[in-house]
């Protein structure tokens, strides 16, 4: 059926055959790029490209984020159109396990048959889907996937999520020589309450790599599409713009135009009452005395005593809540108090059975980590009890 | 230690141990029936009342629905005090698996104390809490959980949640002699779109039972406790309170004081029209077609025809779905529009592998049922389409 014939200009025509579920697996990457409100209409639209080679190509964008990934499929007419990427995605998901799917574009249409089932969605031209030009891209290269999900879960939580301070809403990425040892890549994401930073050795090819922003979004796509990645991931980056190459996806992201803080200044070096404990125990004792906190004051009281620390809360409205938790302590008594949640957001890190938490006094910052080995490490700001 | 001796006049005493396991389950019942906001402080409150003879008694309520629940505890002290339910549950929630609780109260506070953890919480006096006066509950039968259960799941959807119609807030229960044959009990929920009805045969001791609307959140909780009986149900009523006795828990609630309307005028006996078919499949057909359909646009579109369905979905927005479902049906060819998502909580109550659709015309109530042995019936109202 020469389909081609039929078409006057500005026609988009396409048809391709795939299966149901490497459909909807490609969809569920794009479309949770795809916001759920949009005022330009095509940003709701996910564009697929049926190419020569047997591939569908999807692809989906938000202006500052774009995926796009290659899933296979039997083409019969190439062409490219956009539909609604939810849409689309919610009918594969509904679609009978194991269903071939017949995907048709023509006369502002596609077509979507499947089975007894036939769709008809309204397409927008794939001329008007904005592109992210990722220019020039300098700095490329090989992380092993493992390492960059390191980098996001032990930073992530700490990203701030007030718009006003847009420079904190990402994770901040440079390279760095430290002293003229090891050259290393660190990774800092901060609130200003809470800090967190991991430093891993730094990847050939990134030596001349500018101090860069990544936000929030691009982390969190990262992040899921990663769970499906084994080996490395290839990083492109300018000053401006971070590809990630994930094998059959692509992620594509502005970086945040802002300056990160300084925040080497923030962590502290001379912090000399050192405390050793169990994080899980730790982190269980914090959460129950927390039982009594409010919503309006989550601090936790922590009152350090020759290896004993007692943890307790008091609230007017609910009561007070205490426990005493084992741990290696020697310097001199004092109390200090945290916002339980903050910590309990760092203890959910430390993955040993041993966690090393660095106090000078009851208003400086304190130094929290596995041990000086650790890649990561959290700095906590206290809270007045 | 004479605790009893200390005690001036009012206060309230009490001592008792409790596995963590057996007092988060006793809780978990009934701190759900305690509202999240209170105005009347006590109401967030559960009553703990240590007896003589082993055991915890907790209560709790909203004033209009209340659960007694008796759970086995070692007892030093016998006494009764009430304390915040939802912060007691969060407590034993948190408390290490295999804990032993021990509950004391005394001087306005009770001290719960687990391992190394302690907490104290304020106290209301046992005398203020407002208890459910039952009254004389004359009608008294006993029910299968099985039955109960029944009649909860194949109705409760139907339940108006509109506030102005009070009296459709929940599941109406009369008995019936329909027509001089075997009695009945029958148990009907609607909100004017759809009616569910139960049909079960007539306890014993329910002869002469008044008519009855139990509230939804009543319907809730007992199905959440139904969940962990075997055996039968105590059912005690009179015309404005009911009380289910389910073993160790006891649940007393208000009844819904309105008329519930005649429903059974709205249950069509003449419509010649059947159509028979899979559920499921019908079902997943109109799941899939009303994918295109809109939050205020739910309607789909059923085309009868000689043994063949076809559903069907037109969304200016979406586009177009439509779908053809295999079925039994030889009378005249006509369209019928429903709400979707109605129609889906109805198949989805079928259990067998085949559904009786009733019809008469696009404007009348359609009835559905799996054949006519089958307790449950539904009506629903059809929409322009």
């Amino acid at each position: 059926m020469p389909l081609v014939e039929s078409c006057g200009p500005g026609d988009e025509v396409m048809k391709a055959t795939i299966e149901r579920a490497t459909l909807l697996k490609g969809l569920s990457h794009v479309q949770s790029v795809v916001e759920r409100r949009n005022t330009i209409p095509i940003l709701s639209n996910v564009l697929i490209e049926a190419t020569a080679e047997g591939a569908l190509r999807l692809m989906a964008t938000d202006l500052d984020l774009q995926i796009n990934e290659s899933v296979a499929a039997a083409v019969d007419q190439p062409g490219a159109t956009t539909v609604s990427a939810h849409t689309l995605f919610d009918i594969a998901r509904k679609l009978p396990e194991g269903a071939q799917v017949s995907l048709t574009a023509a006369d502002g249409r596609m077509t979507i048959v499947a089975g007894r089932a036939r769709f008809s969605l309204g397409t927008l031209p794939r001329d008007d889907f904005p592109v992210i030009a990722e220019g020039e891209l300098p700095t490329q290269f090989e992380m092993p996937a493992e390492a960059l999900k390191q980098i996001i879960d032990k930073t992530r939580f700490a990203i701030s999520t007030e718009e006003t301070r847009y420079y904190l809403n990402g994770i901040f990425l440079h390279v760095s020589e430290d002293g003229g040892s090891q050259p290393v890549l660190k990774a800092a994401a901060t609130d200003g309450h809470r800090l967190a930073r991991v430093t891993l050795p730094r990847p050939d090819g990134a030596e001349n790599m500018p101090d860069v922003i990544v936000p929030r979004k691009c982390v969190a796509e990262l992040r899921k599409l990663l769970d499906e990645v084994d080996g490395s991931v290839g990083v492109s980056l300018s000053g401006t713009k971070i590809r990630f190459d994930l094998g059959k996806a692509i992620l594509t992201s502005k970086l945040i135009d802002g300056t990160f803080p300084d925040y080497s200044r923030v962590i502290p070096t001379g912090n000399d009452k050192i405390l050793k404990l169990d994080p899980s125990a730790f982190m269980e004792g914090v959460d129950r005395v927390s039982t009594i906190a409010t919503e309006k004051t989550r601090a936790v009281k922590m009152a350090l005593d020759r290896d004993k620390i007692t943890l307790s809360v008091t609230s007017p409205e609910n009561g007070t809540a205490a426990e005493e938790v084992p741990g290696e302590y020697v310097a001199a008594p004092f109390e200090i108090g945290f916002n339980s949640r903050y910590l309990m957001d760092i203890l959910g890190q430390i993955d040993g059975d041993l966690v090393e938490v660095h106090l000078a006094d009851a208003a400086a910052p304190t130094l929290i980590r596995e041990n000086d080995k650790a890649p990561a490490l959290y700095v906590l700001m206290p809270m007045r009890v």
